[in-house]
């Protein structure tokens, strides 16, 4: 059985769901987006997910045509009718059917929702490693449907034989295309960029949770900072944390799982846990 | 009479021609295109745009599905259905319905007709007002469909009352987000940038009806010598060449419409004559 999709107010089979050529998303790469998971059909951290969805929409000047009440509404709409417990749920805006293929028109309105698993464990269980390149998100602190570069990036990663790519303009970190960046210096201080990036809910929920009983700051994070930092993981919905052990065939730390990745991942896990089981 | 689009290989009614929400376009902002007007229902430097599209496709790694002789077929029908005399006609190839809205898939293309008027005079009869901003298109020399900036940059040319918006990189200048830059210095030299631009293919008609005819340069062209021009203006395929009489709030030459801009958008003119009545 298809799910199914809103598209604006119509819920449609997914295999139906779409837009006329003429919107500015198809056009000229013109959108915004959010992404937050379900566990056993709860959304998780629903409410910072919207709070970063319309402020999205607000910087790109596009008017979501619901409120904050009415799109949790059609959410939970959605979420009755296709019944699927862990999920990722996905809110597109995008710039509509533009007269003139250039103006911003009505935005539409698209939520989608997809199987995704929940860890099965809530320590990390395996490691990545990263190759960094020079580039910074246009508008990056707004959550845009622009992957131009990391999409156009992965025959790259995948001839480097990397997982994913670190950003970095003149040796300073910004993020991953989806996730932002934690280093642990040598002096047990967890640093991550604080400007020019996209500021991920599993972010903030990891500062969180280290708040009072590890250093952190958020700052300019070099890339002559790798070579000392004793560990490097990043962070996404979807990713959860991730270990990053390698970064430019360049060992991390000891090169292993390091404890304070492993405290953060179980520290988050529970800290979701009331959303879902275990 | 609705008129048709191609979507891959089904001509469909206008007001039917879509994508999935699962395209890489609407997703990931990911794609290309090219765009050429027709006069008098013939292609105007056809082979010149379509170069540049399997260009463009390559350098993103899209594979359009056909090769030249079995597009312009299917251009050649579009066109054929339509009836449409004089019109610009849209290549859009775009990421594809991608499993898992990251990875690229087999490209869509969707081949799109609109309404264009053929100007009704050989010489400019407006010119424009820019604003400068300091930015450098990703990808430059591919026509992506990526304009998010550019169309946020909207409502504050409006506040700016400028009509059109000149890109630079610490004082380099690159383009206009759908238009190539020229500058005839005060020593009548025509100087327009050669790199991290998209060239579009008026601004090589104009590099070849002026060859041998007045001294040119692509090079490196400074924000600083604006205040010494005679003339700036700036092309493309729907704006032919538009003169520019301020930048910034600073006048250009004398503030008028140059007899170079004339006299290059004449010659364009009748270059372009025989794909069309006159």
């Amino acid at each position: 059985m298809p799910h199914f999709v809103f598209v604006n107010d119509s819920l449609v089979p997914a295999d139906e769901a779409s837009l006329l050529i003429g919107d500015l998303a198809i056009q000229r790469g013109y959108g915004i987006f959010d992404f937050f998971k379900t566990m056993d059909g709860e959304p998780v951290y629903l409410d910072e997910h919207l709070d970063r969805f319309f402020h999205s929409a607000a910087a790109m000047r596009l008017d979501a045509g619901v409120n904050r009440v009415e799109l949790k509404q059609r959410i939970g709409a959605l979420l009755e009718r296709n019944g699927i417990a862990n999920s990722g749920v996905r809110l597109t805006l995008t710039g509509g059917y533009s007269p003139d293929g250039y103006s911003l028109a009505q935005p539409n309105l698209v939520i989608h929702q997809s199987l995704l698993a929940v860890p099965v464990s809530a320590e990390p269980t395996h490691s990545i490693r990263l190759m960094t390149y020079p580039h910074l998100r246009q508008l990056p602190e707004v959550k845009t449907i622009d992957y131009l570069v990391a999409i156009w990036l992965q025959p790259l990663l995948r001839e480097k034989g990397a997982d994913d790519v670190l950003y970095h303009r003149d040796g300073v970190i910004a993020e991953c295309p989806r996730s932002n960046f934690f280093l642990l210096t040598d002096r047990d201080v967890l640093v991550t960029p604080g400007t020019n990036i996209l500021k991920g809910i599993t972010r903030m929920k990891v500062l969180e949770a280290v708040n009072g009983r590890l250093a952190t700051e958020e700052r300019e994070v070099l890339l002559a900072e790798l070579t000392s930092a004793n560990e490097v993981f990043i962070t996404s919905t979807t990713k959860h944390v991730v270990p990053v052990t390698e970064v430019d065939g360049v060992r991390i730390g000891d090169g292993r799982i390091g404890p304070v990745a492993k405290w953060v991942s179980a520290e988050l896990y529970k800290r979701a846990a009331p959303y879902g089981r275990r």
